[in-house]
Parts: structure tokens; sequence; C-alpha cells
């Protein structure tokens, strides 16, 4: 079963994903408006039982941002090995994560273009697994790690890269342009372990594979960045942790190459699906 | 006037400030379940209206985090020229500002304590002004920017130092502790310009002055933070920008001096008001 957000004549829904259409579930599930809603009251197996033997109610729609109205997501940055490295900086393997917020306005949907403003050229994209997470907790030990994480998606954090390095901290005005990045299809529930401890990440850009490694060799493992995160703030059903990118994103290149218009990402995760966009230049 | 989120008899509410109470406005404007939801929809003119002659409903009351459910908050680092001296990396004055985002989580509200947690003992204060859009805009012109801002309020962006230097990049994880900042006790409606341009933000410990300085002094001007900001991304009613906080944070002192329970911070800006808060171990 799998969940999404989407738009159809004009209006919002959310509704589980089948390979003929969506079936809407609002209507079943007033109490909760939004998908996010039945996230943050952990309403995903209800939303399934609803879902069970009904029919499609939209074939024409198109996929929103898969929480649109999440309040709090964190990303981890250069988590995998050779990301540290790329850095060149000479520095070891952290001790602690790098981490650094994202609002949800800044994502768009599944098969929605990546926005290439006119200010700057270098749109760059990063494939990830996001974890959203079902149950409250701070201070979380990391064998109790997964029992906090309702579901998955994947995410293309795109960046504007110049951007990210304006200041003299912080990444955030090159992560948080509007429409720079996607997060969906959809929500998987997450019910197994192997669901994360075997996933492989796959980022093409016009089928050619640019992004390809597993989440086994991320230096902070899932645990330990639910671990760490909940040291400091209570984590809450609806937070979303998007946790950290391969080596690869066009900027590491030689010479760079960055996103245009008229390009295709695609972020392959086995297990959850392929989020995949285009990329356009912003229109006045 | 002034608007505020309270706590009394252990419901939330949200009403005008008036010296002898709160006048409730949640009853008679049920539209507006939050004050948030009337900043969303440009409403402080009408709470105005609503609370004009109408008596004090509550007099026995705690006042929150001053809009709890706020979605974007964005605060500027290393605004005043003697805080970028005080990094002393020899670095010029920065052409682009440092932006981070905090969660509304992490914020308590005026008199309520803030919290030092028992990993580390690094609590500091920053006083700054806050302001509150009211009006959506992308690219925004400095010299229209004035017209995007509804209304003020006073934020001590409170810090755990050691946690802001835990990574590469990115001072998230000592920016977003539990309890660890305050914003209010009100707004303010933004009605002239004089409000900001004559600003003193004066942040006082135990009644000892630290901090002391006009916002004129900025080198990234409110006017220009607006204009940066929104060249990346949309500003919506309800965002907050906090705006910089000036030299004399307790890290900054010889040797350093840190929050401890008992102390009280005290941060006021004329025409604005003074938020208080006391520091508290947290406890089991």
């Amino acid at each position: 079963m799998r969940f999404a957000s989407y738009t159809a004549q004009g209006q919002p829904f959310y509704g589980a994903v089948t390979d003929s259409g969506m079936i809407a579930l609002n209507a079943s599930c007033p109490q909760w408006p939004t998908l996010f809603d039945a996230v943050q009251e952990n309403g995903l197996g209800v939303l399934a039982q609803k879902a069970e033997g009904q029919p499609v109610t939209h074939t024409d729609f198109e996929f929103d941002m898969v929480l649109p109205n999440a309040q709090r997501i964190l990303c981890v940055g250069v988590n995998f090995p050779d990301r540290n490295a790329e850095y060149k900086d000479g520095s070891e393997a952290p001790k602690y994560m790098s981490l650094f917020p994202r609002f949800a306005s800044g994502f768009t949907g599944h098969n929605r273009p990546l926005i290439r403003p006119p200010e700057n050229h270098t749109l760059d994209y990063e494939g990830e697994v996001a974890i959203v997470i079902g149950k409250r907790g701070r201070r979380i030990a990391q064998a109790n790690a997964y029992d906090h994480i309702a579901a998955l998606t994947i995410c293309n954090e795109g960046t504007i890269r110049d951007w990210v390095r304006h200041a003299k901290f912080n990444v955030t005005q090159g992560k948080n342009w509007d429409n720079s990045a996607a997060m969906g299809p959809w929500l998987v529930p997450f019910t197994d372990a192997a669901q994360l401890d075997d996933a492989r990440i796959i980022t093409r850009v016009n089928g050619e594979v640019r992004q390809d490694d597993v989440l086994s060799r991320m230096m902070h493992p899932i645990r330990r960045e639910i671990e760490y995160i909940s040291t400091f703030m209570t984590l809450q059903p609806g937070d979303i942790i998007v946790t950290g990118t391969p080596t690869g994103a066009g900027a590491r290149l030689d010479p760079p190459q960055y996103l245009k218009p008229g390009d295709v990402v695609e972020v392959e995760v086995n297990g959850i699906g392929t989020l995949r966009n285009p990329v356009a230049d912003e229109t006045a």
C-alpha cells in the first residue's frame, strides 16, 4: 500500500496509489483534511483499511509534494564517506552529522518540474531516502529508533550550488529556492528493517547513472540520526528526516554538470519507487 | 494594540493585551483558531476592532510563544559590524547575510523558563527584533519591503553554543533545542517605519546590560533582508524573520559567561516591550 498527495480537477486530494489510478481517501477520513494530518495521528493503518477494495476515483491527476504541509524537514549533509572526501579539506570522518532544515514550500511533486531560476543556473540534484516519523520521542535510543518511523519516501534534495556558499555559515539560501527540490512520489509504510537496511539509491540524469550507493554505507546510519536529533528536539509524528546523499552530484563532476531545461532526473530506491522530475526554466 | 497567544485554565487562547489582563478573541473570531491563522489572513486590524471596548476575560494566564504554530522562522546571523569582528577570522563585512531556520517548537513564551539541558551547559542569549510578514511576495524591492511587514515582536534567540559547531556547516543543532529560545511577549502591529528605524535592543542578564545597540547599525538592514530572502523563496503571511543580534552574547565575553539556573534574561526594545525569561535546568 502506498499513499500520496495529489491534485485533480484543480482540487487537493490524498489517497491510496494503485497501478490504475488513485483511490481518494479524503471523503472517508474527514477527521484528516490532509495526508499530513493522518500521519500526525499515526493513521496510515486506518487509511489502508479504508482503501481496501475501493474503486479508483482519479485517473487524471498530478502528484503533489508527498506531505505539502509538513512542518519540520531536517536534512543530513555529507553522510557518505566519499562525500566527505569530496570537500578536499583534509578533515577526518566527522564525529557529528551536519544538519540543515528545509521548508516544505521548496519541494514539488513527482513528475513536476524542478525550476531553474533566472538569478543562478547551478541547479543540482541529490538523491536521498527520507523517513517520516510516526511516534513522538526525545532522547531515543538507537535500538528503538526504527519504532519511531511511520513511512519512507524519496527526496531529490535539489540545490542552487552557488547560493549554498553565500554566507560564512549555513547552506540555507542554496537549499530553499521555490520548487528547487522534490519529494515523493508516495509514502510507503515502514514495516520491516530491511526496507532501510537493504536500500540502494540510484540517481539518473537523462538515463545516465550519476549516484549509486547503499544506505548501509552511511557514516551516520538512520538509527544514529534519530538518536542524535532527538537529543535536542522532541521528534513528532510528521517530522521528516532526509537521510543523506551519495557521491556524484553534478557539482562534484569535473567539469561540473548542472541541470538544464529539458533534463530529466530520476531517483530510484528499491522497495519505494522512482521519483522523476523534468527541469524547466522559471517563467514569468 | 498588542496581541498575544496564551494559556489560561489549561486551554490555549489568543487575544488583545491590556494592562489589566487579556481580552480573549478566539470566540469572536472562530474563523481563526489561532493568532497565526489571523496573521495568515492579514487579520490584525479585524482583531483590533473586535477587542475595542471589550472587557478583560483573563487575569490569570501564562504567555505562550507568540505564534506557536508559525511554520517558517528564518534568523539572520552575524548582522552587526562588531559581531563579524568577534569571529576574529579576518573576514571583511560579508556581501551576503548568513541565514538559518529555527523550528517554532524550540521557542517558549514570555516569563517561562529557558531550559538548560543536562547534555551541555553553554546556554546563551541573543536579543533580537523579529518581524512578522503580512503580505505575500517574491523578489520584493527594498523600497516596498516595509509594506510586507504586519507586526513586530522580540526574540531571545537562545543557543547551546557548543552544539552550534558540531558539524562542518550549519548551526542547526545548537539552535533548535526544545525551549532554548523565547519569542514575545506579544505582536505589535507595524504601522510606522520609525518603529524599526529607531529601534534599540537592550539585553540584560540579572539586570546587567550585556547587549545595547540600534537596528540602524545592522550591516544588512531589514529592507535588504526582505529583498534577499524573497529572491529565493516566496514570503508568506506568518513568516517570521529574526533580524540579527548585537555584540555581547555570553560566549564572546572573556571568560565566557553562560546562563545558569536562577538567571533572568530581559530583552527590551523601545516601542515593543520587554521579553523576560528566567533560566532553569531541565527536570526529568
